[in-house]
């Protein structure tokens, strides 16, 4: 006798869960105590890459891994190449989120766990959640929450950023010029994400919105190789794709 | 012979240093792995707390405390007793900053350092600020990033935030209803902090903007006792302080 119909019972005993772990921004050190515990737990690993390249996500946990683990890797096959309003882009990523989640999914299925590792925080701009939204309706998902890149850029760039009732926008770079000055003028503080080749851009969107003067520019924060210095100190436009640029806001300070 | 002014190395030989350490959104397994080596390096533990309360930093960061040290409690004199626009608040919180900052002074300046526990990330609505800003001039600093408490929700809510281009907008509740409004209308992903007692405006600012349906109410976020709820679920205006509304993005997906 059993009072749980087959599928059910089937599901509760056998498929595995997806795991997704935030690395933090960059350093290994700022790796959560919880996150350090699941990767040293995991028995495959899974992470992003740019083929080709070194698994950036791969670099920050590896001195967690344990001994005896499987990896799958889950290679981009294009990334910046293409631009983002190409349709050839989100085309090409469709497919590929299609395929690394049929890749998770087959382990799953045999009941096998995967721990994702996602760089930053996971649910805030971050390839887990094309995983998430595609595994989520069929096999258990935990997340663990991490230090996203911007939190680890307020504390390289040594700056204090939202006061008392200060409204922080968070903005990609890759936004036109006419919004990015407009949103950057009418909030407190502002992060702007994203930079690479749309740093002429923002620093004529920044000079319209009179923010320029207090902006400051951080390039790899939290990780080796780290440059920090106000954006109108930056003579060239030269940025790479994740370097971030911080208004910190000036709002209420008893 | 020595070719340091004797002020300049009286202060390298004699200085202790502030660290402010960000503790993550109140799971004590969230805290970063550098975060909880520094607290167990500490000798002198500062924390804010209300009068009369525990204090919620302390008791994230206990398991990680040294068996020898001293604690240094801030005790706040008000805390939401008093509208944060009245001067009376400004004024009591000022002098409670000055105080503080003293008490750590006088610590930093016999030598000795002084690490000061911040619940979620040090230098984001932080109390941590107003000690950087009083002390940073005179003395080293260090900031450990944590995870922000709006991060530790974004999971525990298990909803995915920001999409490619989304732009995110932070808002205190206290805002007044028009800007909520505006606000949570002209933006693709939002987090509305410090509920509190602005929780039957922040929902009709939130009908009038279009977004009440997909809004996610989460108090105690990755803490004992979490609720998580959709807005328009929650019928009763009841909200903790430190509770958040989020609203998702839902932007390009490749």
């Amino acid at each position: 006798m059993n009072a749980l119909p087959a599928r059910s019972q089937e599901r509760a005993v056998t498929l595995g869960a997806l795991i997704g772990v935030g690395l933090g921004p960059g350093d290994p050190e700022l790796v959560t105590v919880k996150a350090a515990r699941l990767i040293g737990e995991a028995k495959i690993i899974a992470y992003f890459a740019k083929r080709g390249r070194a698994s950036h996500a791969r670099g920050i946990a590896e001195r967690y891994f344990p001994k005896v683990r499987e990896e799958l890797p889950l290679l981009y096959p294009v990334t910046t190449e293409i631009p983002f309003d190409d349709p050839a882009y989100v085309a090409a990523l469709a497919g590929f989120y299609e395929e690394s989640a049929a890749r998770i999914c087959a382990h799953l299925e045999q009941g096998q766990d995967v721990t994702l590792l996602c760089e930053g925080d996971p649910l805030f701009y971050g390839s887990f959640m094309h995983m998430f939204t595609r595994l989520e309706p069929r096999f258990r998902v935990d997340i663990c929450a991490g230090v996203s890149g911007m939190s680890g850029c307020f504390a390289a760039a040594r700056q204090p950023m939202t006061w008392g009732d200060d409204i922080l926008t968070v903005l990609p770079a890759t936004l036109d010029e006419d919004t990015l000055a407009a949103r950057l003028a009418g909030t407190d503080a502002a992060v702007v994400m994203k930079l690479g080749g749309n740093f002429a851009k923002l620093r004529r969107a920044m000079q319209r919105a009179g923010v320029l003067s207090r902006a400051i520019y951080v390039e790899r924060g939290a990780m080796a190789g780290e440059k920090i210095m106000p954006m109108s100190e930056k003579l060239d436009d030269a940025a790479p794709y994740f370097s971030m640029a911080l208004v910190p806001g000036q709002g209420r300070r008893p």
